[in-house]
């Protein structure tokens, strides 16, 4: 079937844009660079929300709402910022149109220009930590345990639905602590509930590292990432956690008095998932038929597809179904019972197999006398047929397992597709030709690292933070390096 | 107590803006007409978009995501629409920032202006309807019942915090229907939610209606609304929901197929509500010690307050007041235990008065021998010892008839706050020294809509839809009238 998608085999690149457009998942806008996030694509960012969300809270965390825009100059307060995303802001200077005196329509009005530009937020750290700066005076008012969920601009040439758009929505959590331990714990807290996410909600498995200096967000001590690894064997930095040590505290000016009465600036954290979680969703488990979505973030868990021929064996049918369907409800399954007369069975399994519907029952007149069901998997195509008696409890079941599958098949791409290189043809052979992370010692320098970029297009994902000690020379220059560190191409 | 609030007989206007600030609801920030939500606030504002959108589900209504950025000549599609949005717009003028030559900082990369400016939304109409361009095709297309949860900026000169920003948070939504009937329907299915919200979860009484045409959403045929009378006797617009006719899909070209086999273009509606609904939840109910809360929307619905002298007393009431609060829970009561050693019961107890918790229980030593509890309400002030055994069930009912008192005592002073004037005299003076809604007759001319509102400061809020019919003269000209409308002065 496949409604008409590219194989990912002849071309990934158009298979991915394809399957999030039929999917329903999202499109282009006609404003440039920005996307529409079409309901189905909605609903299960929606799901990704609810769940990262009460993660958080279990954790502490309170939900705020910062302004959208930031005024230019407090973009230069922080020097390593202002470098890392002055280049690509949407500067607002004007606040009125009016009509042209020359009937040319609705022109900006010139008399209208702020006094100092506004830049859309490409992320918040200097608005945030300028309030903080009156929120924060004596280690009583600590720790802040700030997150909110909220749109980010940052203007880009080439964009590509949820991987990178100019317009993008994320949550970025703002944290003030009293002490550097304490804000390191905090920025491990959160990694840890990124990866949990990932692996348990996404069932996608990813790695947990740091960036080298070059990739550290801009303003930062460190910066922690999950990386996962598409089935085109790329990588894509899935979601981050910044140690921000007191850069944006000194920035700012935020010192709180201590315990012992002395007076310190507060230590930082600050990190962020985005709608690009939604790429990796895509990416990382579906096939040439459309989408598989685990369990956990998929909108209909489950859909029923009644196959007939007569009236009376379809409403024999749809009874039969409707009690199935409320059976499995007050399991807590999301449940769909399609009785569409519009559209046939065939249609119909394959627009759930595109939307990535991880259970399909069918009810067929056999069925009803022997009072089976068809349950057909979406993640390997497996069908059995089951008794109707015990079909809530059977598919209860099935989800987990489910989950387990499509992570365990993740697990194994990402364990075939890791490579140690020992030297530099090999390396630069594996990413040439394979793909996938590679395992390889590195001089620790950006220069090395930048030469490696330039000649192979891979870059350093992630250091392994308990990461084996293992002396080694460096793939590139020979030099002496303690630890491997994981390369690949990158989204 | 009330934690130095001015008092509203003497100076409603900063009650207001102070109550919010130390209430910690929210605050100006140093972007001009922008606020900071914070956390206590943001929490209330969760639980008015969980239930909101909880209505909108249960009725059909799916989430989506369009663009921040509308272009320029969007706006100018819709002949009406942009006479009334273009005014107050942040215009995107450039797209990179970089460093000045003469080291004066950042500024506007010349070279990064955009060929075509780009308007933050004011409102989604235009970039909505020029994608449903690309949707609709069909009857079968229809409808769709698309509502997307958003920031939204129109500058404002003179900004309040919730009822005035340049940039806050609503709701809005944009239907698309095959025929007239459907989407009338579909515009008062949304008042009724609108209005359901309010009373059943704001506890506060709302009148439903039409507005003039001079109040009419720019772009609408016609705009329903609700409206609420807050304590000083000043209207406040809560919500409205616009029938749109076929004004948009004219003005982006959206035909459909009909069912006849005919090309008719696509009915629509559009609705919102906004973070001014907190506005209306600060003015509607709070006294002059702080905030009262409805008990659907607090976020701690009842809080313990342990009073104690010695450690012993202080470990048992805190085995006793955990006890009570795990019970409460299991009722699924929002309840919050106190047992910080930092801060006195009077100033606790001053603390979730201000903060609006609708139930406070006080354990002291004698409710121990006792085994009884202080339930103090917050809306009434009253107190009651009550036996602990049946606590749970107690403060279960208690607050459903907290509800019912503040939507009364609301409700009340509305019906006190009404009153017909049947002379311009008496018009007068009714908005000059008493203020509330004045229900008058009008001669249903925009010119006289217009002297009234300059004499008097006083707009018509709405036709009632259902108002009987009752001839008279127009209250300013004399001219008849078929009908009264509601003027007031208003937020």
């Amino acid at each position: 079937m496949g409604k008409g998608l590219p194989k990912r085999s002849e071309d990934y690149s158009s298979w991915y844009n394809e399957l999030v457009k039929k999917a329903d998942l999202a499109e282009n806008s006609a404003v440039r660079g920005c996307m529409v996030i079409k309901p189905y694509g909605y609903s299960i960012w929606e799901k990704m929300q609810a769940s990262i969300d009460k993660m958080f809270k279990d954790t502490g965390h309170v939900n705020a709402y910062f302004p959208l825009f930031i005024p230019k100059s407090y973009m230069s307060r922080e020097a390593a910022h202002v470098e890392g995303f002055a280049k690509e802001c949407a500067v607002v200077t004007h606040y009125r149109l009016k009509n042209d005196e020359h009937g040319k329509g609705v022109i900006v009005d010139p008399e209208a220009r702020l006094e100092e530009e506004l830049i859309i937020r490409p992320t918040s750290e200097t608005v945030i930590w300028n309030t903080y700066k009156n929120w924060i005076q004596s280690y009583r008012d600590l720790p802040l345990l700030l997150n909110q969920w909220a749109n980010v601009v940052r203007w880009e040439m080439r964009t590509r639905l949820f991987l990178r758009t100019s317009e993008f929505l994320w949550q970025e959590g703002h944290t003030a602590h009293a002490t550097k331990e304490e804000a390191l714990e905090e920025t491990f807290r959160i990694l840890n509930i990124y990866s949990d996410f990932a692996e348990k909600h996404m069932a996608i498995p990813v790695l947990k590292g740091v960036k080298s200096e070059s990739e550290r967000f801009a303003g930062a001590v460190d910066t922690y990432c999950i990386e996962a690894l598409m089935q085109d064997g790329k990588a894509l930095q899935a979601g981050t956690s910044h140690f921000l040590g007191q850069n944006f505290a000194k920035a700012f000016d935020v010192k709180f008095a201590t315990k012992d009465e002395g007076l310190d600036y507060v230590w930082g954290t600050s990190w962020g998932v985005s709608t690009r979680l939604m790429g990796a969703l895509v990416m990382g488990h579906s096939d040439d038929n459309g989408l598989i979505l685990p369990p956990n973030l998929a909108p209909t868990q489950v859909v029923i597809v009644p196959i007939y021929k007569t009236d009376e064996q379809r409403s024999l049918i749809t009874e039969k179904a409707e009690m199935l369907k409320s059976r499995m409800q007050e399991k807590g399954l999301a449940v769909h019972f399609d009785n569409r007369d519009t559209h046939k069975p065939g249609w119909k399994f394959a627009e759930y197999e595109l939307k990535g519907v991880p259970v399909r029952l069918a009810i067929g007149p056999k069925d009803l006398e022997n009072n089976t069901v068809e349950v057909a998997r979406r993640d390997t195509g497996e069908k059995a047929f089951i008794n109707m008696d015990g079909i809530e409890a059977y598919v209860e079941e099935l989800l987990p397992d489910i989950h387990n599958r499509i992570y365990d098949r993740a697990l194994k791409f990402r364990e075939e597709n890791t490579r140690q290189a020992d030297s530099w043809d090999e390396f630069r052979e594996i990413l040439d030709q394979k793909g996938g992370f590679v395992m390889a010692h590195w001089d620790g320098t950006a220069e090395t690292e930048a030469v490696i970029k330039d000649e192979t297009k891979a870059t350093i994902r992630l250091i392994p933070i308990d990461g084996k000690e293992e002396a080694g020379k460096c793939v590139y220059s020979g030099k002496p390096s303690k630890q491997r560190v994981v390369f690949a191409k990158a989204y």
